[in-house]
């Protein structure tokens, strides 16, 4: 078993600078593509089968230090009692938006066990499997929310802000039925065998800080205080966009916080001194000419070299387009660069 | 003539802060609506009688302190020689993208004054009708390129970061034909009489700190040195989603920092407190009920008071969906709060 990584979240010092890729169970893969030609999106998210199929792929062909389950963070949100459609190039789409208390009082809250027995099934599957650390995850509740407030993805989010500013008490009625939804869901996955956990806010950065600290951070840091209670893994934290937002998403009470690209790591650890930090390379670094890759990394981990535990990783999820020598190349280098 | 703008952007005392908002002639006006729908957007951008009618409407309405040019920031790439289309609900298209040498090769340098008369027409009517200064703008080269690259808008700019990372003299070859486009078209601007210029790249935050300085702020820089020859106007530069940036975009050469509204305004006058700020309201917080609407105003301008010199103004354009009367009470309040 190699612990690097469960080592890095936890501020103990590793051999070398673990590393996973965003997205690394995706689209850039070939050997993914082969799968998914098959089944529609949902439906290889409810196959365990393939789910581990998937998962394993790219630490069997990288070598990455973690694997992070397959699955999509909407899926809990169907479980409470919405219809949830993929349309290719479009993205997620819920049709009944939820913008209404009869509508936030028709969400289940859903026995993740029960509603969701694939999930757990495939962390079962992958822990026979796997020589590294599993990642469970889910949204965050403002993330998952803004989905179904929208009906979808937005550019701006007015709906959601709107919600949040005109309708202040219903907005807190669906964040905190989301949240106990998610706080139940990960308590589950972690029960099943996930050996970590990550949070992804998606969709934090559209928030002015003092909004971040009203509308989405107490809702995370509810469902972090719930998993105290019954685990001790690591808990990543990823507000993404959101490099003006760390001063406040580190009290969210997670081990790790993961940064996007647009902050240099080392400013971000001169700040969250007390975390250790997930990141932070431009996914589109990966695109750079391999000896410039290579520099960059190395660069990247020197930066890092004063955190309490590092773990290499994009500042977001890698892109279809990317070549897999590419990320082959980047993940020898952060091997490589920090071995002591 | 009410100079309070001149002078906040000079960091000189005003009898109270000035104010006006991104996009305030714009689509959240009926009295734009009405003229809009005579007329293609492009139509509308190529006519003086109509820029100068919906330039005035917001000040006429609100009271303003300064007016902005109504016009686009691709109008100037369209007169480097390429194809410009708008589409309803997709935005601008260029159907030819540019991303080789010959293509870069091909595009003009256009003499602004020639190739642009309706924007130097519409700068002279306005200034005959104006109480207020007018000011003029651009994209800056980096946001421009995009498009031109990507032919259109984008979501991750793949393509412009493709660029930049594997043929870096190519991107800088269109980077820099941009860039001497730009600071002729905003040399004529203040020939024709614009009385500040305001340099928006919208795009800013989708760098890293280190590839914005590489890739992004030189041409800008190269611009102000230019504008600084020949005009001793106060110049604006607005990196949108810039809040990790402005230990950068501070070094631009301009006199004002645009601000997004993802930091404390308090926090960015800590930072660049040489220079005057303008911000930074979240452009949906305009859908606060009033009373909160002004006491969240009422904290920005308290935050913003060390600054300087301050502008208010919204994080970002304002939203089509606004109402006008809620713009009205914003207007007011910055004007009754800020009065010593």
């Amino acid at each position: 078993m190699n612990d690097t990584f469960l080592k890095a979240c936890r501020g103990e010092k590793t051999d070398y600078t673990p590393v996973w890729f965003m997205r690394q169970a995706g689209r850039y893969l070939p050997e993914y593509q082969a799968v998914r030609g098959k089944v529609s999106f949902l439906e290889l998210c409810k196959n365990p089968e393939l789910c581990t199929e998937v998962t394993l792929q790219p630490i069997d062909i990288f070598g990455f230090d973690a694997a992070i389950l397959f699955s999509d963070i909407l899926i809990a949100m169907e479980a409470m009692g919405l219809t949830l459609e993929f349309h290719e190039g479009r993205g997620p789409v819920f049709p009944d938006p939820v913008r209404s208390q009869a509508a936030v009082d028709a969400l289940i809250i859903p026995d993740p066990e029960e509603t969701m027995p694939f999930v757990m099934e495939t962390i079962k599957l992958l822990r026979k499997e796997l020589k590294v650390p599993l990642i469970g995850f889910s949204g965050a509740p403002f993330t998952l929310a803004t989905y179904l407030i929208e009906g979808g993805s937005s550019k701006v989010f007015l709906e959601t802000k709107r919600m949040a500013f005109q309708a202040p008490e219903l907005y807190h009625n669906l964040l905190d039925k989301i949240t106990r939804c998610t706080s139940l869901y990960l308590q589950a996955q972690a029960r099943a065998g996930a050996q970590a956990l990550q949070i992804f806010d998606s969709w934090a950065g559209i928030w002015a800080p003092g909004d971040f600290e009203r509308f989405a951070l107490p809702y995370v840091q509810s469902i972090i205080t719930d998993l105290r209670k019954m685990t001790d893994i690591p808990i990543i934290y990823f507000a993404n966009n959101g490099s003006t937002l760390i001063d406040h998403s580190k009290n969210a009470g997670a081990d790790v916080l993961g940064l996007d690209w647009r902050l240099n790591i080392g400013d971000a650890v001169d700040r969250v001194g007390d975390h250790a930090v997930q990141g932070n390379l431009d996914p589109i670094a990966l695109f750079l000419p391999p000896d410039e890759l290579e520099k960059r990394i190395k660069q990247l981990l020197v930066d890092a070299s004063s955190a309490k535990g590092h773990i290499f990783n994009l500042g977001h999820g890698i892109l279809p387009q990317t070549s897999p020598d590419q990320a082959k190349i980047a993940v020898d280098a952060v091997h490589r660069f920090s071995r002591k």
